[in-house]
């Protein structure tokens, strides 16, 4: 089993009463991992993934290998027939088997770059360590989608929401890098797996992708968009779009999370992957107040981790 | 329980006795930690401290998980309403409680900067993680104090000790760098709480904040001072005293400690906390002597972290 | 016991014979490191040797602590009567000592730098951390051997060989960049030790130092060293010889082992330590073939560790 996306869990209620249980004791299954080890391998910084992931797996008895990889300094040659006398001092179809030889799970984090959409929307990386580690992988974000982010998004959700089927609206907030669309990607694909009502709001040129967008409505005036919500999930991304993937094309300030906005809505929980900018993003009093869930958000980071590791140590017993 | 100064630890001699106790077989508690995860967060490098609380966390059982911050790369915003358009990406509203989910036990090392006297006085990152972590706290050297080094001191001179009430003599050294008032600081608290006689040694300007100094005696006259000596703990550290906060006001080699010096002494044993420039602070003659403690101080780190964890440990059991 | 060359693991058969009857259960022995502690120091960077030697010590029920050294940034003086006035904060009479205190075995990693032949062929780093520690140390390759991976090769060897006295050829490859000694000395050493038949070959100037050599056949014609040949273990080295100590003397691409050489062979295995550059040390069909042993090679580091360790482990135990 890997775990890169939401058909990768199966039924997400399924999924999400599973982690809701595992959370009432998170060491209930602490043999489960025993003797076992996950490699996790970064190629981007971390720090609410790496310390999540890792408590979730010690959570299950397992070790944990960190693996830092410093994308300047290791570089991988990923072609054949090329005369490595460059700068690369190692092919792909070495170093991968090798990481596989010395753990039992994989995780990987590797942004998209904006360099090449047809290499970030195709998940280069990913797939090679799908294609050739020999074990199995689970994401930590890749370039299009962030799914341990997104379950536990869908984990708080549960634990907050007042109706059966929530309104929810992702919502495109400024900030003044290029950011990757992995979490507005696999948000949309999870709450549409869910079976709740999703909204997405941004200004004209960030259409994210159609095939995460799904059943989502799009409505370009933010105002209109929050009315009724029940959940604000604010988030920036770049464009995905041709010809400006990869850029920024506002940095519109009236597009903030502020008080007056959240009025508009029926008393919604705001809600944010981190780390966030304040004043941005979301004002310092919606971020603050009592309907914000950044915190139950991060904390369920490690129960998301956690489900996630539990189900793929499974698959290995079943496989062994 | 948080521990970052002296009173932390209640009574000192009884402490100590613990401390000696554990020694004796520091696996006895392995099951204390169990389940339980210490963060060990480093704002500034580490040899001695990062290896002795690992080695300490993972003798009573704790998973450790540790974080290097990079002072540079991870700037935390720390004031409320600035919109975050600039370098700072993440507010230390948001970043310490998210760090506070994933642990029972945070350590944090970051020292003094020189830059504000009242930001490093006030103990500003410390007490951040304190007010918002939600966990219990313990320095693994702060801005003003390194208790578990002070803490590792005492014990080390408990084991040596030839009288009641030794007499300590803390010793100003040259040293070519600007070095925080921490150990020098916290030696004071803790010898001083422990009811020895204590004289502190410095050149004319080298004054320590007097809320350390406490009853200790003063003597400007290094030889004077080491006269009928048990312990000679020798440290430099940059001015306190205003203007000169932070300066290196003399590298007066003078100072530095050598076997006519201790000659002065009651065959006094050489203290050091490492790591230690050599034939500045002090002569290769004296730190090779057999009087020199500098090895059984460094080892004694594991214990004081050790006894300070199991501390801890049962402060948590306590409020579950 | 110490583990830094063939000769301190006794009889090489015997050797193989427990590694590859742990190879069976590689979680047998995982009471033996209980409470013990392996602190893994790299001075150069690692990949393959710093997550087998970790999975081997975890295997084991050990705790690891991981050092990365910069080399530039952590600079031990090492001399005495020098005042310590300059870029050095730490001397390694303090520094060695320090570390073997929070730990029960030690691991070092460090490179020949091709400074000073004097330096590196005495294994100056290596010989520091034994003299200095107090704890047994294994290498985890250094200036003039890689004992893991040759016996990680060895034992590799016993699992692929058709014969009971294999033909093994040590064939120079070329590379950009000066590399060191280390693997082919220790291969040589580790396969005369073995008792079987050994040709090296190599361009002019390439001579290894003979007391790695020994009772190996030197042949600088390397298709007629080729034939016949069991297995074939490509390695890149720089000059041995002075004046040339450290240099590049050839980067002569006729030496690349390809399939018209390897039809040469008695259906040679290839084998290479790793990382490879393809194209240079050995063509893309050749390291694709089945008969390519590099990633059970790889996979043998975790075994090769684990025999050591636990051999260290049990020496613990008898000195107790």
């Amino acid at each position: 089993m890997n775990f890169t996306k939401v058909k990768d869990i199966g039924d997400v209620r399924q999924a999400v009463k599973e982690a809701l249980e595992l959370k009432k004791n998170r060491f209930q299954y602490h043999e489960a991992g025993k003797n076992k080890t996950a490699l996790l391998i970064f190629f981007n910084n971390s720090l609410r993934t790496r310390l999540s992931t890792q408590k979730a797996a010690t959570n299950l008895g397992m070790n944990v290998i960190v693996l830092d990889v410093n994308q300047g300094a290791w570089r991988l040659e990923t072609e054949r027939e090329v005369v490595m006398d460059g700068d690369k001092s190692e092919h792909l179809l070495e170093a991968i088997p090798v990481m596989g030889c010395y753990c039992d799970i994989i995780g990987v984090r590797s942004f998209a770059r904006f360099e090449n959409k047809e290499d970030d929307y195709s998940e280069k990386i990913l797939q090679q360590f799908i294609r050739y580690s020999g074990r199995p992988v689970f994401s930590m974000e890749a370039a299009t989608r962030h799914p341990l982010q997104s379950f536990a998004d869908l984990i708080t959700i549960e634990e907050y929401k007042r109706t059966e089927r929530p309104k929810i609206v992702l919502t495109w907030t400024p900030h003044p890098r290029a950011l990757p669309q992995a979490v507005p990607n696999s948000f949309a694909e999870w709450i549409n797996a869910a079976g709740y009502e999703l909204v997405i709001t941004h200004p004209e040129g960030y259409e994210l992708d159609p095939q995460f967008v799904g059943t989502a409505r799009v409505e370009h005036n933010q105002r209109k968009a929050f009315e009724g919500a029940d959940f604000i999930y604010a988030k920036n991304w770049a464009a995905y779009k041709d010809p400006h993937y990869g850029e920024v094309l506002s940095t519109d300030r009236s597009w903030t999370v502020d008080t007056e906005k959240m009025a508009l809505t029926n008393q919604a929980f705001f809600m944010h992957c981190l780390p966030v900018r304040r004043n941005l993003i979301v004002t310092d009093e919606v971020i603050e107040s009592p309907q914000s869930l950044v915190i139950p958000q991060a904390a369920n980071r490690e129960i998301s981790a956690q489900t996630v590791l539990k189900r793929m140590l499974d698959g290995l017993q079943s496989t062994a």
